[in-house]
């Protein structure tokens, strides 16, 4: 599988500068790549290795391309894009397509599969379930009843969909992922905790990506509603009734409560922590291990977290922390004198 | 499956006012509900949707009953609990009983199965394992060997519990949980890490809920230990030989490090971290992102975080942190002086 | 199975002191033993419950061996460790061997499978793996094509491995574990997130265990790479790219966003964040719950924790916080006053 550097710039939808002909069948590191190979430069820490690069091709900016001796380029104003489009392409071409049902495969008589559906060895299929064509579930997937996957979505292995989930097209489940669990609620009766009862869905709409291990509750009445274009990274909470807007990406570790409405667009650092019944308006961006415990208005950036200090440093400073409220009383003091 | 509002003020434990025939078949949101539903007023907030809502009946306190022109209502003290018991009675007469164990599913010859127990589609159940009656095993569950699970508990698909694994009756264990793994125990032998078999159980009791993908250790030598009615959220790290008390509620993402107890009652909010061997005492209550490095008082209320600033507040402020002793050191000079 | 104090001294690389014939049978802890059991003392705070306790032997340092009137002992100068290796051999032979496929895996035509494998129910192996000599696969493991798996390493239940993942040999990877996931990578199109993909693999040393639930995903060109020796805890994301050095150890409920290095012999507490494409140096340390932005040197111990305060004293100083600039500006009138 090959194509030549006049094909790829149309792929990029960038422009070539050089041979246009020069066939290239792989993407690569500058510091790897090898002659068939193209490479990618959009961070100029890596400028040094341009010199070195066995690569055919480099993709990158116009500034760098004129600093730049390598006769075949891509240039691009965003060389990470056309990157990521190029290596698309190459993966694409050389991901085998699998089809058909495992006889290990438990699926219900009832369920509607569309074609070229996938499902893997030991994966489960409940009642009433309708998947589109080219749907791909692996291995050991249990999929429960009453579920609905849109065309050419994938579940990795292992993946777990409650009841009555709805999943869009062209989405991406990864491993360990679990949709649909109950929602964390409960009534106190005198101490003891009765269960309220989850009965709303999953609503997932098309090209979203959930990470490994991802956890998304089914809602309490309505339903949980992840949009067009959302990217969850690994190991993230998302809790009842929560909603998140197209095109929002948040990174590992990070746990939303109950209620909690993200904007579209929105980019969320990892190991973040955002409590329930607030609203993240669009365009919003939250840094690494913050807690966000009030709303954000669109297009704000906040941050929370404590910056790491040397450890003798750290007890020195955050003994003072306690007293900071005394502190400030004091420096008003010597002010009124 | 419906029922009057007379009947439902029994089921929840509070009076009605209005008309007592009045058949109802569903709980829904104040927004959504229409005739023949059901819907609660927890939080002032939402009184204003008192004066559109669909709903034959609504559930709230006295105080707002007396603001509400809405004619059939539901009474109660705790109108969050009300409104659970109601909402439970529905969804346990709509919920489908499955019981049998299916022809795909992997059941030692010596377990042990009491009456109406259901085990889904490629489960496993180990050696010398005692199912007591209704118990619900998901489709694609591990139990290993010498597991015992207690009237009713039903674990939803893909849950795993390693060997010798205890669980109580009436607990919900969430797909993706994982319930016995090693605790991480280890000597260090010159930079060489030993590992310390890890040889105690988890011991569950009853009416406890477990979130998907939270895992628990089992202890190294004793056990590890979870009381009847702990509710754990999602993604929750619970260490060897922890031992949490009756009734404790712990929200997402928490971590619980090695042999710390946690007393009854508790209420420990989402992505706290807990360290090893300390107390936290009965009714006390963590806030979400506290690190809790110090035993905590029964009905103390600790809190850790810092809160979220607009990023370049946060850029001005927290640079000030790492000098916040020398800042101290000044003010006693200028008091001295 | 039981073992001579004597035998014992030599398993623990330690000496005696005693009765070097007494048998031996199980290890436990000081307040449950009994006659046939030996225990240990590996803290001071414990010291009151030799006098009370029913164990034949105890494990202890020789400044507390002193102290004892117990007259049987394992002296070490690292008593953990001696703990560990004897446990390790009471268990060792306690555990039962397993080998053989089980009917209900599904294992590929040309998966390769050395001497004693075992394959657990419904568990699958993909095209073109390897398995080594003495390799154990959980029930419910989906090990994807092209995986390599070394001598005597087990997967417990349920854990996933995507395709081409390399494990050494005499690793342990608990369930829910989900190695070689995609790396969270995409580039941005006018909003519009485009998947950039992942096609490296992840590679894991030998001697290395990975708990429950614990993510890795798969480098997006390069390999993501845990090297010997390294034990990580459960609940951990390790993203694209990132490299573990020999015998660090990290705690649960951790994040490590891309491309950062992390040394050898490392220790790395609970709850932490790590950003992307830093340095964390041979022997350093980070406390729990630190976010780490910054490379750390080599032996450096950083800290970011905001300790946990009761929960009124917090509301008191922490909104000081928030103006600590400010504070720190009249600090600065009142001195050149």
């Amino acid at each position: 599988m090959s194509a030549t550097l006049s094909d790829l710039s149309v792929i990029a939808k960038a422009e070539f500068r050089g041979d246009g002909d020069c066939l290239i069948s792989a993407v690569n590191t500058l510091s790897d790549a090898q002659a068939g190979e193209i490479s990618f430069l959009t961070n100029s820490r890596y400028l040094k290795e341009l010199d070195s690069t066995g690569a055919s091709a480099v993709i990158l900016n116009r500034d760098m391309a004129n600093l730049c001796s390598i006769r075949n380029l891509i240039i691009s104003d965003n060389p990470y894009l056309a990157f990521a489009l190029i290596a698309s392409y190459f993966a694409d071409n050389n991901k085998p397509v699998k089809s058909g049902v495992h006889a290990s495969a438990v699926v219900s008589d009832n369920a509607l599969l569309g074609k070229d559906v996938f499902i893997g060895a030991n994966a489960v299929i409940g009642e009433n379930c309708k998947l589109a064509d080219g749907v791909h579930i692996g291995a050991g997937c249990v999929v429960g009843d009453g579920c609905e996957i849109g065309e050419s979505s994938e579940l990795s292995a292992n993946v777990t969909l409650a009841d009555n989930i709805v999943i869009g097209s062209h989405c991406l489940l990864h491993s360990g992922a679990v949709i649909g669990g109950d929602g964390f609620g409960f009534a106190n009766d005198k101490g003891q905790w009765i269960k309220v009862p989850q009965s709303g869905r999953v609503v997932i709409g098309n090209h979203v990506e959930i990470g490994a291990n991802t956890a998304i509750d089914r809602g309490a009445i309505n339903d949980t509603v992840i949009h067009d274009g959302v990217k969850l990274d690994n190991l993230i909470q998302v809790a009842h009734n929560v909603n998140i807007g197209k095109n929002t990406a948040i990174a590992g570790a990070t746990a939303i409560a109950g209620s909690t409405r993200i904007g579209e667009n929105c980019t969320i650092a990892g190991g973040c922590g955002i409590v329930g019944h607030i609203d993240i308006e669009n365009n919003s961006h939250v840094s690494a291990m913050t807690l966000v415990s009030k709303s954000v208005k669109s297009g704000e950036h906040v941050t929370g977290s404590l910056p790491a200090m040397p450890h003798k440093q750290w007890q020195k400073n955050l003994s003072r922390l306690k007293k900071l409220d005394e502190l400030t009383r004091k420096i008003k003091k010597l002010e009124n004198q």
